[in-house]
C-alpha cells in the first residue's frame, strides 16, 4: 500500500449486540490517534448508508456522548441485513473515493465479513486505494478462526443469569420449564445456559443444541426422568434444534399447525414443545415455556465486563492492523493464550476465512446425553464475567 | 392479646419476585430482635409445609447465607398456589400449636392475604392465641390499599430496561416489534414500559393495557400510523388485553387455532398479534414479537434499589405491627408521603381489605390513545430506581 491519507469509515451490520458500540468506540479512538486520518465517518445502516450517502461525522461527536453510546446495546450507527450486489459494491467504492475514505471498518458477523470481502474485491480492481477490515461481533459465537466473538459473552451472561433465576423460580414452584434460546445453526448460546449451575441438582437439567439431532420421544423421556428424580425439570433448548432428517423442529408439520415458522421473534417452538410434553406426559403437568428472544441481545444492563473490554479491543486492533505496509484487508480474531489464567491476544486472518462460514459447537464441547461438557464450561466461564452463586436453604 | 411468647413462622406464597426474599429477611431480622421470640421457622412451600410439618429453622442459618438469599430472586422457602380448605386451616392452626407458633407472617399477593384471612378466622375460634400478618409482594402491583407493592419496582425496572434496549435495537433494524408483558388483569407492569422513553420518538410508541378494551382493527391502524411517521413501531401489550366483550384476546377462537390459551409461559398472544399485523398491513413487513414471560420476575440481576429496601422494610414492619396489644392480624401497606421528594411510611390495614381483591390502573394513569399518562410516569419513576438515559447520534 502507498502512503495513504484520508478518512475512516465505519459501518455496523447484522443483529446488534450489547457491546457492538464498544467496537465502534474502539475504532474511533484508535483512528483518531493516527496522524494519517482526517475524518472519522459513520455510515448509517451499514452499506445502505454508503449507497445513499448517509453518514455522521463521528469525530465531531462529544466525547461524553460517545462514552455513553459505548455502554448501550443496539447499533448506534444503525444496522442493516444486506448483501450488496457487484454494481452496488462499485457504487460504494465510488462513495469512498468521493468521501476520501481510505479505511473502511465493517463491524458484524460472517455475512458482514462476506460484504467486506465483496467490497475488497471491487476496490482491488479500482484505482482507489483503500484498506478494509472486518471487526467481528455476534451473539451466536459462530465465526470461524476466532476463539470467541465479541457480543457472545454478554448474551451468554444474560442466558446464564436468566437460567439461574429460573432455576430458583422452579425450586419455589416446581414444574417443567422450557427456555428457548437463540442460535439458529449453532448451540453456543444455549450451551452457555449450563453456566447457571452451581449445585448438582441445579438447572438447566437438560440442554438441547442443534449440533445433536432432536427427537421428541427422547426429549419427553429425558424430561420425565429428571422430573421423577427431582420433582421438577428446567430445560434449555436452542431455537434451531433439528430432527434426524435435518429439519428444524419448528418447520415440521406439527409446528405449522401452531403458527409461524419464524424462529426468533416467535414463541412457536416453545409452545409446541410444551404442548407435546403435556400430550405425552399428562395434561395436569405444570409446563411453561419462555422464549428469550431479542432480550438476549438487546436487554439494557447485562454486559460481561470481559466482553465489553474485548469488543473495544477488537475495534482498536483492526485500526492497528490496517497500518502502512500491512495487509489490504482482514478480519480481527481473538486468540486465547494457553495457561491457567484467562488471557487473549488479537490477530487477523484473511476475510475469506471468516466470510459466510460458521463454526458449530465441536464434539468435545458436548457432554453425555442432553448436556455440554466440562471442557465447554471451562471455555465459556471467563467470557461471561463473574456470576453470582445462589444459596439454597438446606 | 395476652403476653405471647413462642415461635415465629414465615411462609411465602404465589409467584416469586426479585425481592420476596428481602421481605423474608426483614421478618427474620426484626423477629430476632424481639425477646418474646424463641425460634424463627420457615414453612416449606407456604401452607403446604404447614400441613406436612415441613419447615426450616431460619434462626439457625448462617448470617452470610441469609444475606445472600435476600439478594436472590425466587422464593427461598419454596412457594405454593393453594387456598386451604377450612379443615386444612384447622390442621394448620394445630400445627402452630404443636410448634409453639405465636406469630405467622405470610408473604404473598391478594390470594395469600385471603389465605391469611381464612387462617385467622379459624385461629380466632380456637384456643390457640396467635397473630397473623400478611406481608405484601407481587410484580403485578394490583394489591388494594397500598401505594404500590414490593416486587413491582424490580419487575417494572426489568420491563423498562428491556424496552429501552429494544427501542435501540429497533432504531438499528427498524420494523414492528411487539413486547408482551405480564399482568393478567391489571396493566401496571405494561404501563411501566413507558418509563423507557427519554426522547419524543422513543418507544414504546403504543401501550395496551387490560383496563382499556382492545380492538384488533384499531391496533393495526395505530401501528401503521406510527410506522408511517417513524419508520418503525415498538409496542408494549399486556398479556391480559381484552376485547369489548370482556374476553381476553388470547381466548378468542383465532388464538385457539394458534395453540395454547395459557397467558404466561406461552408466546401465543404475541404470535397471534404479529400474524394479524402481517395479514392486515402486508406480509413483507418485519414484525417480531417477544413475550417476556417469567424473566420479568425471575431474571437474576435486575433489582430496583428502592424496591429491595422497601421489601425488606415491609417484612420488618409486619413484625413491629404484631406487637403486644396490637392488632391480631393485618396486611402491611406502603403509604407515599406527599411532597417533592419520594418518601414512604408503612402502615397496616385489616386483611379483608386486601384479601382476594385487586386494584387496576385508575383512569388518571391512562393517557390519550394507547398510552399512559404523565401522572402514571411520575408515580412509577421513583419505584424502579435510576434508569440510564440512552444517547442517540444526531
Amino acid at each position: 500500500m502507498g502512503k495513504l491519507k484520508g478518512n475512516v469509515l465505519i459501518g455496523q451490520s447484522g443483529g446488534p449486540t450489547a457491546v457492538i458500540n464498544q467496537s465502534l468506540l474502539g475504532v474511533i479512538e484508535q483512528a483518531r490517534r493516527d496522524p494519517r486520518v482526517r475524518q472519522v465517518l459513520g455510515a448509517r445502516h451499514g452499506v445502505r448508508g454508503m449507497l445513499e450517502d448517509k453518514f455522521v461525522r463521528l469525530d465531531k461527536q462529544p466525547a461524553v456522548a460517545l462514552a455513553a453510546i459505548a455502554k448501550q446495546p443496539g447499533a448506534a450507527l444503525g444496522s442493516v441485513r444486506k448483501k450488496p450486489t457487484e454494481e452496488e459494491c462499485v457504487r460504494i467504492v465510488e462513495f469512498c473515493r468521493k468521501r476520501d475514505v481510505r479505511w473502511l471498518y465493517y463491524i458484524g458477523g460472517n455475512d458482514s465479513a462476506e460484504t467486506a470481502q465483496l467490497l475488497e474485491k471491487v476496490a482491488e480492481r479500482s484505482t482507489w486505494e483503500m484498506q478494509l477490515f472486518h471487526v467481528p461481533k455476534t451473539i451466536d459465537n459462530d465465526l470461524c478462526e476466532t476463539d470467541h466473538c465479541p457480543g457472545f459473552g454478554s448474551a451468554a451472561r444474560f442466558v446464564a443469569l436468566a437460567l439461574m433465576g429460573d432455576d430458583l423460580d422452579s425450586r419455589a414452584l416446581p414444574g417443567i420449564k422450557l427456555d428457548v434460546i437463540m442460535g439458529r445453526n449453532a448451540g453456543w448460546l444455549t450451551a452457555a445456559s449450563a453456566l447457571a449451575r452451581v449445585r448438582a441438582d441445579d438447572g438447566p437439567h437438560l440442554v438441547y443444541v442443534p449440533e445433536r439431532s432432536f427427537d421428541l420421544e427422547a426429549f419427553a423421556r429425558d424430561v420425565e426422568a429428571v422430573r421423577q428424580r427431582l420433582g421438577r425439570c428446567v430445560v434449555a433448548v436452542s431455537e434451531g434444534v433439528r430432527g434426524a432428517d435435518g429439519k428444524t423442529v419448528a418447520v415440521t408439520k406439527e409446528v405449522d399447525a401452531h403458527g409461524n415458522a419464524v424462529l426468533s421473534g416467535s414463541g412457536a417452538l416453545g409452545d409446541f414443545l410444551a404442548a407435546e410434553l403435556k400430550r405425552r406426559l399428562g395434561d395436569k403437568l405444570r409446563v411453561r415455556a419462555d422464549t428469550f428472544g431479542y432480550l438476549q441481545r438487546s436487554f439494557y444492563g447485562c454486559v460481561s465486563s470481559t466482553d465489553a473490554r474485548e469488543a473495544r479491543a477488537v475495534g482498536r486492533a483492526a485500526v492497528r492492523f490496517a497500518r502502512e505496509g500491512g495487509p489490504r484487508s482482514g478480519s480481527v480474531v481473538i486468540r486465547r493464550i494457553p495457561g491457567k489464567t484467562y488471557r487473549v491476544e488479537y490477530g487477523w486472518v484473511e476475510l475469506e476465512r471468516v466470510a459466510h462460514v460458521t463454526q458449530s459447537l465441536p464434539e468435545r464441547y458436548l457432554g453425555r446425553g442432553a448436556d455440554v461438557s466440562e471442557e465447554f464450561l471451562a471455555y465459556a466461564r471467563p467470557l461471561v464475567g463473574g456470576l453470582p452463586r445462589p444459596v439454597v436453604l438446606p
